[in-house]
């Protein structure tokens, strides 16, 4: 960890380690339409899940999954998943509008569910989901990776747990994209009614981490817009969009997300999270120091009465959330995140998204 | 200028060097209590302005001015130097919302006038600086030094200029200052109504920014909020706002101002700007590269197809604004800044404040 003054006062808890035993926690993959299905296995086989099964309707998808994760099962149907008894929680990383009916089923199979963000596109399909909750008491977990998956991201949520910057008053977030060949994206990622629009689709990252950062139980979405600026063959996607926030504790929070990373930047996106608080600020360059061209990642910059201290915490903080999501499954608890925070941020998306101005 | 890629493709234009010999262009200040009138003062002289008189009703301040710029007279009065047909602009750093009224004083004796920011601190006051600059064909010319007087910013504008970034289309702006020992600062600066509030006061480098970046003409305040998070000694002082604007081209703009640098920062703030472009993206870290201790400054960081370029540009880039304004003043041209975007930019800050929501 690079430190540029004395003194450093904080530190990475240690990294987790599995949870469980080999077969003590079996989990199943259905619906590999986003890439992010990988990382939500892998954090989960990380933490000592055993992933047994795998469905997709598309053979080619499945394919590929099994090579990723030898001595996964493909199975023949949805069904054959959620009739059986071992598998515990299902991972999906279905077309966003089709992630709540899905998780639905898991639920009412007696499953728990984790699914990609958005975790659902309509206020409709967030009742549906809190009320089969309700009726099964099983669990929808969301992939929420942006803080989740990111060491850097985690390390922040330390910090402000340790009361180095006082009281969190605002956050900003940065969560550019890069379109890569607009023609390798599947036909969902540009209609609007099933990727969800660019504030509940990639924003959903964004309020999640105010909610958690903040220490925010629920939010007022007072302004929202979004645009597409570059992208005149694909009229549905938007490109561009902003909201800002105000918590029910005062916390405040301006966000924007776009799909505009430059062709030269080294890598898919430069997320930035910059966290006000009553005492001190801290920055997250996620995915790339800009201009350094040195191929780091999870730059945490920590500026408070003991001064400026810059933090590169790749491999040194690890990811608690798995182990935390696998326990809370057996136990019935909710250390890795309470189902009114994972409902909150979905519901929050949706409204920023249904508010939104149309700019451009 | 540290460039970590081959191929640099941008470079700062020329230092800008007197446009006029001593004498040919004769300036006074009046009005001291902002200590950006020596920021102003500097830039004209350095411009090759002649400084002729000082005036202010605090003979302390004029004491400590005539120490920093040996050879200017202090004056009697406001008056001795109105009536001063040498004297071609003055200078001023009043009481926020007493500088339309000196404005309108020094126009109708027929001198130009630079002010420091916010220019002024009401839509009244918008009025009647407009219709006297109609009557006296006047200028009324603002020091928004956090564009014209930090080699970052001008550089930006210089790369945007030449294309580097495509079209903008969204700016981010952090302004966040230090107070320091709150018993330092005068009676004035913690009163809403000659301060202006927070969003008028140093919002208003930020809308000069978004007007000057993205070519705004005019814009829409869409929502903006204050609030007193860390300083109830201090009720009238708003020690954090933000705002959105829409831009009459699309363009699109947040920015948010506090008081809440760090004891351990290593300088005032960390004034940041992030202008978003179709083709690429432009980060200024005007004042520090946060975390590096090492004392620069002006830092731009530009990425688009050609990569990620850093460029390190303090004296390499200079003040063009103000010979460009020492020029306007003799041959009555817009070159350094039109009228109209003053004023628009003075506008939009009063409507921001006007419309802010109080969040706490």
């Amino acid at each position: 960890m690079a430190d540029n003054r004395d003194g450093m006062n904080y530190a990475p808890k240690g990294k987790p380690a599995p949870v469980v035993k080999p077969g003590e926690f079996v989990i199943a993959a259905i619906a590999l339409d986003h890439g992010h299905v990988y990382g939500m296995c892998n954090g989960l086989v990380e933490a000592g899940a055993t992933l047994k099964w795998v469905y997709d309707a598309d053979a080619k998808k499945v394919e590929h999954f099994v090579k990723e994760f030898p001595g996964v099962k493909a199975a023949d149907s949805e069904a054959e998943i959620l009739n059986d008894p071992e598998v515990k929680l299902v991972c999906s990383a279905a077309v966003t509008n089709l992630r709540c009916a899905l998780g639905i089923r898991v639920m009412q199979a007696g499953k728990d569910y984790f699914t990609d963000k958005a975790p659902l596109t309509s206020l409709e399909q967030l009742e549906a989901a809190k009320e089969t909750v309700r009726q099964t008491g099983r669990k929808y977990m969301v992939y929420y990776s942006e803080r989740l998956h990111v060491e850097a991201a985690v390390f922040a949520g330390q910090l402000i747990e340790q009361g180095a910057i006082g009281t969190p008053i605002h956050i900003d977030g940065f969560g550019p994209h890069r379109i890569g060949d607009p023609k390798g994206r599947p036909d969902w990622f540009y209609k609007k009614e099933q990727y969800g629009g660019i504030l509940c689709d990639i924003g959903s990252h964004q309020i999640e981490q105010f909610l958690f950062y903040c220490g925010v139980k629920d939010a007022v979405v007072k302004y929202s817009e979004v645009g597409n600026y570059g992208h005149p063959d694909y009229p549905e996607l938007e490109d561009f969009g902003d909201a800002v926030l105000v918590g029910d504790n005062g916390a405040t929070q301006h966000f924007r997300v776009d799909w505009f990373t430059p062709d030269g930047l080294s890598t898919w996106g430069d997320g930035r999270t910059f966290i006000l608080g009553t005492k001190g600020y801290i920055e997250l360059r996620k995915y790339v120091n800009v201009g350094m061209m040195d191929k780091t990642s999870n730059h945490v910059f920590l500026v408070n009465q003991d001064g400026e201290q810059h933090f590169e915490v790749t491999g040194k903080v690890g990811y608690p959330y798995f182990g935390q999501l696998i326990l809370d499954c057996i136990h019935r608890t909710e250390n890795a995140m309470t189902q009114e925070h994972a409902f909150k941020a979905a519901e929050l998306c949706v409204r920023a998204q249904l508010q939104a101005e149309r700019i451009k």
